[in-house]
């Protein structure tokens, strides 16, 4: 199975765990049988692998999530990069053109779209594989999955099948209606979108080709900020007349917000915490080495991380985004592919970085124009390049870096740095990257 | 006047803006006029000039809470340092014969003692100085203040007095009762004992000798060790037949806890807070330089630290210590009398602080058996001493320092450092102190 999953979304709505660089999909909350927790992204993968061995994952993505996405599913997964944010169509074709140019996936081979961000059973997978077997026996040109509704709700669009079997044909589609109306199309077999698409990887392109002068991937790519913002539903779906949808009844969430996140939470608890008894329904996520002490606290989520904290009734958390919306606040942290990083303190002329570099792995070889750096080392083995010097570190050493002067670190075993930058004018921004000569 | 103030306590009641180190009365929660923050201790002794500018300011405290004192007083003001915690007669005994044998006070000279954790109106402070002026006109052996009751308070001693004068003696006086009790109490005109005792320097003295074998004050601090808990009520106030009360009316408040803390805050929000408009009698105090978003909250009490994160309904809030006994936590923040550090980083192997050092202070100079140390200088300007040799560092110059070497620094303007701590066995312990040579 071909599946490209679209990964979109600051996830603002998951604040303080989400944030610019760290969308919803990448915050480690779900619990594995081993004890140890998974994020979205990780679990959709691993979901995919336990279904299908063989299949070719592929992330439809911003820039900005590459990192963080090598850094929780390794260095193997197929990555289609988005040079910009533009909709669902121009997303789609040019991770499908990615497929053909760059993967050499044949054209007649099926591919499934589907959102990295359900949480969904094993059973999804299964149907999604389902998906790609009808297009590969040519049933139709498009193959949908509609999600048995479970309230009328006003969140989703509705699909309006044309009778009542596990696979039919599609007589219209609905966009995402008032409560009332949720409930007439409830009563009339409707089923929620659920943003799924299987198609045969030549039916895309021929699609992205009528609307999108184009040539191949490469030429997609280059013109990519110049397409206009469309959906695929409204671009493709919506005109598709060969088009059928697969009825999946099974568990599907969707976790766009700390009320429902913390309904399949397995334990009340993530992190250091203590609630008092007379605390009734009550999440804490704590990622800081700091307590969270709760007393009294009823139908209540409190998540703490290095961005800030957040303290919200369950039903109230729905509607934070404007409220994140306003906070201007530098990152605190990321996870790069090549490690994480940690601000620990910001002065006006200096800000120290706790800097984890994962064994074998590297910065870019870079320099800054207007802040000099300063790296403890506290745990770990490692090389520094400065200026093309090499030099092995460990911990107890020091090394200082000049504005301008090009550095870069590997790691040998897990290496812990302490970074100072010193200087008028620190911003990510002022970094100029180089080829580091082998 | 000649005031002895009380300051105890771990003050868990309100963390995590109190520990170990840092007690509830250095917390700074009370707007000033001008718009800035002050403590208790430092609220209290601002009054306290306010209404009489020649007082001497006399604060029992332990060793603990010395440098936060200088830190929030400066250094002039009179600190009788307890070896360790013995209960209040000891207490008060040692600080009158320091006031004897180290400032010179005569024997003569009436002596206020008082707890520094009230919050009053400056009405108070005169009242203490009139219980001053009936001890030095001989009126009673002990005055003591009587607070009218505003409920019938469990928490509360009862001073039963023989009539309704603005002063009086006493008839007797109750242990802390239960609500009934305290409720006859107050229908006899019982007032509650708000800790505070008049008396001539000379009486406490002979007190003291009655009861413990000691020459000076000096004598004394060497015996402090062996002395018996016992309290001034119960060793003085109880048995003294020459005792009159002085009745206070004012304002007076005992913040012990979130929620009587919360009640005199002048605004909601402490810090950096964000709450949005379904919230309701909600307190946030955040010391963190990252944002608290709240939604929903009613009644409520959210504090955040570099030592923890408190989400606490009011009622229950006074319930909390418990909780807190419980938490083994490093200390994460401290005012010393030469600044303030805070812990940035915890790693097996190593610690990494940011250190403040106030203009023209300086660390003690000293070493450690079990871990090399590192400052970077992030700002400001100042003089390192190594092993003897000495060097002026500014923002970017970086000091190593192995275990064993001898080393302090003095700040000319205000510096600030990342220390790097590296060891095996890093420990608040592991510290020697050394005489500089000038």
């Amino acid at each position: 199975m071909n599946i490209i999953l679209l990964s979109g979304g600051s996830g603002k709505r998951l604040w303080p765990l989400s944030n610019e660089i760290r969308s919803k999909q990448f915050i480690k909350i779900f619990k594995k049988e081993n004890g140890e927790y998974e994020s979205m992204v990780q679990r959709v993968y691993r979901q995919i692998r336990t279904v299908d061995t063989e299949a070719v994952v592929t992330i439809a993505t911003s820039r900005t999530q590459v990192s963080a996405i090598h850094n929780q599913l390794g260095e193997d997964v197929g990555i289609s990069v988005e040079p910009c944010r533009r909709d669902t169509f121009p997303a789609i074709a040019l991770a499908t053109a990615w497929l053909k140019d760059i993967k050499g996936v044949d054209e007649d081979e099926p591919v499934v779209v589907c959102p990295v961000d359900p949480y969904v059973e094993d059973s999804y997978y299964e149907a999604l594989k389902e998906l790609s077997a009808q297009v590969e026996r040519n049933e139709a040109s498009l193959v949908l999955m509609g999600i048995e509704p479970t309230y009328p709700s006003e969140k989703y669009g509705y699909i309006i099948p044309a009778d009542k079997e596990a696979v039919s044909s599609v007589d219209t589609f609905k966009e995402k209606p008032d409560a009332e109306t949720a409930k007439e199309y409830i009563s009339r077999g409707a089923l929620w979108n659920g943003g799924v698409f299987a198609y045969r990887l030549r039916y895309v392109l021929e699609k992205a080709h009528e609307l999108i002068d184009f040539t191949d991937y490469a030429d997609l790519f280059a013109k990519y900020e110049t397409l206009p913002k469309i959906s695929f539903d409204y671009a493709v779906v919506e005109k598709e007349p060969r088009i059928r949808m697969l009825r999946y009844g099974g568990q599907w969430m969707d976790l766009g917000t700390w009320n429902t996140l913390t309904e399949i939470m397995a334990e009340p608890v993530i992190g250091d915490a203590v609630l008092n008894d007379t605390c009734e329904n009550v999440n804490v996520i704590n990622e800081l080495n700091v307590p969270v002490v709760c007393m009294g606290l009823k139908n209540m989520v409190v998540s703490v991380s290095a961005e800030g904290v957040l303290v919200s009734d369950k039903e109230q958390s729905g509607y934070i985004k404007p409220y994140v919306d306003k906070i201007e606040q530098q990152i605190m942290f990321a996870e790069k592919s090549w490690g994480s990083f940690h601000v620990l303190d910001v002065e006006e002329d200096s800000l120290t970085i706790k800097v984890t570099l994962n064994p074998g792995h590297r910065m870019n070889y870079h320099s800054h124009l207007h802040r000099d750096e300063i790296w403890n080392v506290i745990s770990g083995e490692g090389t520094v390049v400065v200026d093309g010097m090499e030099q092995n570190v460990k911990a107890g050493d020091v090394v200082t870096m000049q504005a301008g002067c090009r550095h870069t670190v590997s790691a040998v075993t897990e290496l812990k740095l302490i970074e100072v930058q010193l200087g008028k004018e620190i911003s990510v921004h002022d970094k100029q990257k180089f080829e580091l000569d082998a």
